[in-house]
């Protein structure tokens, strides 16, 4: 089967990044197609910017199914704690899966309370709107944040990896947590490094994604499309595709 | 005092609806400027439009903003539903009100249980998504659809008044409500017509934007910079402002 | 307009406190008009003297109105936390605006989580029901006592506005409040401090039920009757009004 | 033991209903004393009643232990939703107990989920009130009132018994509530009369209030007085209690 | 009347200590009829355990119904934490009492807040799930643990209380109870010394259990048969009761 | 790998369509082996038959673990709403699904709200309280019976597909559902008619528990041991495993 990653930003780097994660987590016959918006920003740290993000993944995805090209058995979007998963669901017939509510699925399934464990301290609100919206707050008990931005984990990612490790423990000590997930995509090794150091199982919203979509098309599920994720009535639109638009 | 109405999708004729009643609720000495995205949907029925209506109405307070011709007091983002208030309060130093909220609220302080009266069918679960973050849940009874889409509002507004005030009717005599917020933007007269026939108090979300922004200007409050909707890092992105980068 | 505003304890130094907070918040062409009930309790600081005041408060209004000499177009219940506000809703077709309401409407309109900082410790408790009650409890990140009672808040204006300050610190760095509700009334320059020394918005209730007051008046919009506000079945009561029967 | 009986109305006929209510109820050892307010309503329809039954209740309270009369081992509060328990639970040391509270417990050591059925459409809302703030609002399955007033329970007792059988099985077939509560003070055969037709066990809150009152002294518990029940400071107080400025 | 108590563990000794705390709590007039299982675990400190020893206390009723010699007018379940009382009360016409409901309905009905001070840590899971699925999570503060197993406090019952009153003034200070259960059963002299050292009441669930159901027997009410706790189908079952079929 | 699915009732044809379930479910390389407990129920419609099942479980586990003859890369739970999840994920290193929860899951992924129609009306409480334990009712629309019990099943396997169209109808109509949890286990084509009755998905627990099994597995991650479901201490017990000392 086909699964079409979308990573959110438009860093290359976090393309590649959240790509041989998924691969990672690919079963045999998978194959993984990553790509990202043709606009918008190189991280995502603002409400802002995780709008533009959730109508840069739309385009592509608009873009595909306009020129015929759309070819894929599942959708991954992978941006912690971004819009965007319900847009996609309604434009589309196959499953898509956030990689915040994989995480969070994932979780329960193995444990009684998880934490999540993100980047910057404003991420936290977005993430627990997800969750909230998800309808998988109950078992979730806390979101933190390790205080590094997307540019510092690149930049140093041992200290990255000790700082997540660091804030892990808090969860686990201070709040109850028995799994961690990593509120971020695109980070190699943590997960092995919080299980080594905390003996808890860590999740990574990407390989849980990836994991839940080869499920669902495992069983032959998709979205329903009897209730809020039928397509939309035709409206007019202007400049839309915005990629075909501004001529990318 | 000035206060910028944003109509999130790029029907002019709705525009002038929502500007009208901006003005009717007004205070002496409020000047109201209503505008609209420059690209985008014609009307919002789904999640993708209303992503895209979000970033419409960002775009209008960047460019604003980088050519230095932002003028108000406060904002009022005059979408039923729709995604994108927590964005410009991130980039704004004044006042944001969503006409969602603003119904809510003064519905709560008017009425012990409030219900809102919307459209189509399909806006139901964004609204209730809408009222369920912003905190806004615990009394409201219901939240329902009299069944009639924009165009067919426009249509028939005689009948469109009907349709509302007998949907409004159910939400009274089945859910209990006893304060009704009209879950759309624009319809002039639609709030008298409930109050005459069902004795409840209606609630238009653009009037109560525009009171409760004259309410917080007076008051010399603002939003937050401290928590959530402090502005966000300084995130290269590309083709913005969209409108500016597609020559509008 | 005329904003009957009434303090619940029989103060009246709290009352010209009140009332200084009230016309500083009240808009060109408000008359603000301040009163505090014939009998009661000089502080409320239990739940037995919160019943007292709504008493108290229920018997002016009650004594006006059955001399004729009810004249408001709005009113104000100035109490933090104590009981009356629906029983002044049946009994008057004006708007009846609850300081400990309104503060919090005021902090969500501006915020993402507002803290309370009220007196005393046994106010916390009183103070949580009637958020509850109003459906404000889901953003309140918490309620916190600085630990002074009323007394030692006149004998030491200066102390009580660091102690203040210095749990609203609290609540902002271990709660994650952005917006801090002033949980008392009468207290000048306190909101300024919070703001200064925190960099948060800090809200006083009474201002912000004075604002919003105004703005319901403003909106032509009152206190549904066709619910629980709805004026009671005429039953036979004895000496009442309280303060008719006690000859004063 | 002695328990004190508190009818929070100033109907002598409903004193009566309470009295034998709660005799019949009590152990042998138990002697039963019941009373009314001194001032106040002859029936509590409003909140603006219920707070004057409240202050009511506190002024007999005050009363006797101001004359060194107090005299019980515990008190029941015999109003169905009215206000006023946490108020005598801070001025006394013996158990008091609520009506409401009481009953809603029992029903939920004997059921799944519970519903009241009370007297008048407008007792609905203050019930819900008191069961939430009680924390038993998670069992209840609803609360119903059958349409008759206090008058119209007096004036056709067997039509009477006929409306709460009707609205109760309402509760149990719409609603899927197990056990009934009765939702007002002093109807003698009326939840025998719901046991025969229904085969679902009823709850009168004044026998369970007086069985709960007989339990916690029989265990010697009272109210904790380290938390919100501890009594008031010691502020001034004018034409306190009521009864006696009044020369009652 | 009889009230049959059911220890669920295997231990002899902590029957005894049941016992006698049942029989302390129990009226003139009532027997106390303590009893284990035949089969199951000395001390139950997992889920396992937990559904074992559910079966186990089923078993002896189901035994003593089979054989005519079941003669009890309530029984009370005396696990803390433990699984079962439904069955029993689908296989009973008297009431089921449960210790973990019991000690919290009884903390209600004297404080604002309570906490639980149970044993291990692993206990506090499946005290908060039966506290939730009993509706008696609201105004549960804390559930803590002492860190000492059974074994422990048997070996040191001296420094088991002061570890117990050290959680507990930890539950006072810290989560704002105030009221104390005792979350493990037949530890005589603990309640006393919290009351003691704290200042606050102390519920001993087996106290409470067996209070409780004296008050229902005297007021002739056992559990709804019409919903929930209706018997089952006459299902077949294999080697049931489990010790007849083991020849015990 | 080799998936372990427990049939929790002892019903042999119940396990034969239950691993037919199963196999349907399962990718090439996944064994699957269904068994059933050596004692207890027919068919689970009480609490005490839930118990007993959650035994007859765990007695098929320790057996095999005793005898090392334990040998599974995962455990399926297949009983919709039974007890016993959480105690074969203390015994056990490898995953354990449960499928209730697992359809919830699933359902999520592809829907906004679910609703689950099981046999009897009596099973609707279990299931109930499975979902809220499990954080998974937040997204329910409801829990609805269509009134065959298991016997009925078989013997009209036509009728009851007929019914539980019927009442899956009732969910999408009437509560807003967008997905169906079929609520029992081993029917054959019903997921299939739902859909095509409807146009809604549909989805089996078996199934869902299969696949998410299969998911876990390939992603290497198993129940965290640092929480709730760490291995419980060594205490003695009598008569374990039940199925050895019966002797079978």
């Amino acid at each position: 089967m086909k699964i079409l990653v979308l990573n959110p930003n438009t860093s290359a780097t976090m393309s590649a990044e959240i790509d041989a994660a998924a691969r990672a987590a690919a079963g045999p016959g998978t194959e993984i197609l990553t790509t990202q918006p043709n606009f918008g920003s190189v991280a995502i740290d603002s409400a802002a910017e995780s709008y533009l993000s959730a109508v840069g993944v739309m385009d592509i995805v608009a873009a595909q199914l306009a020129s015929g090209t759309f070819d894929a058995d599942a959708v991954v979007l992978a941006g912690f704690g971004e819009h965007g998963k319900d847009a996609l669901q309604e434009m589309l017939e196959v499953p898509v899966l956030d990689i915040t509510e994989s995480a969070a699925h994932v979780a329960q399934l193995i444990g009684r309370r998880f934490s999540v464990v993100t980047t910057l301290a404003r991420s936290i609100a977005p993430i627990e709107d997800r969750l909230l919206l998800a309808g998988l707050a109950a078992h979730c008990a806390s979101v933190r944040a390790c205080g590094l931005g997307t540019a510092e984990l690149d930049a140093d990612p041992a200290g990255a990896v000790k700082a997540i490790v660091a804030e892990a423990e808090r969860a686990v000590m201070q709040d109850g947590a028995d799994v961690i997930c990593l509120g971020c995509a695109g980070m190699a090794g943590v997960t092995g490094a919080i299980t080594d150091a905390l003996g808890v199982p860590a999740v990574d919203g990407v390989a849980a994604a990836v994991g839940l979509a080869q499920m669902l098309v495992g069983l032959d599920l998709s979205t329903s499309k009897a209730g809020a994720y039928a397509p939309g009535p035709d409206n007019v639109r202007t400049y839309w595709p915005l990629s075909k638009a501004l001529g990318l």
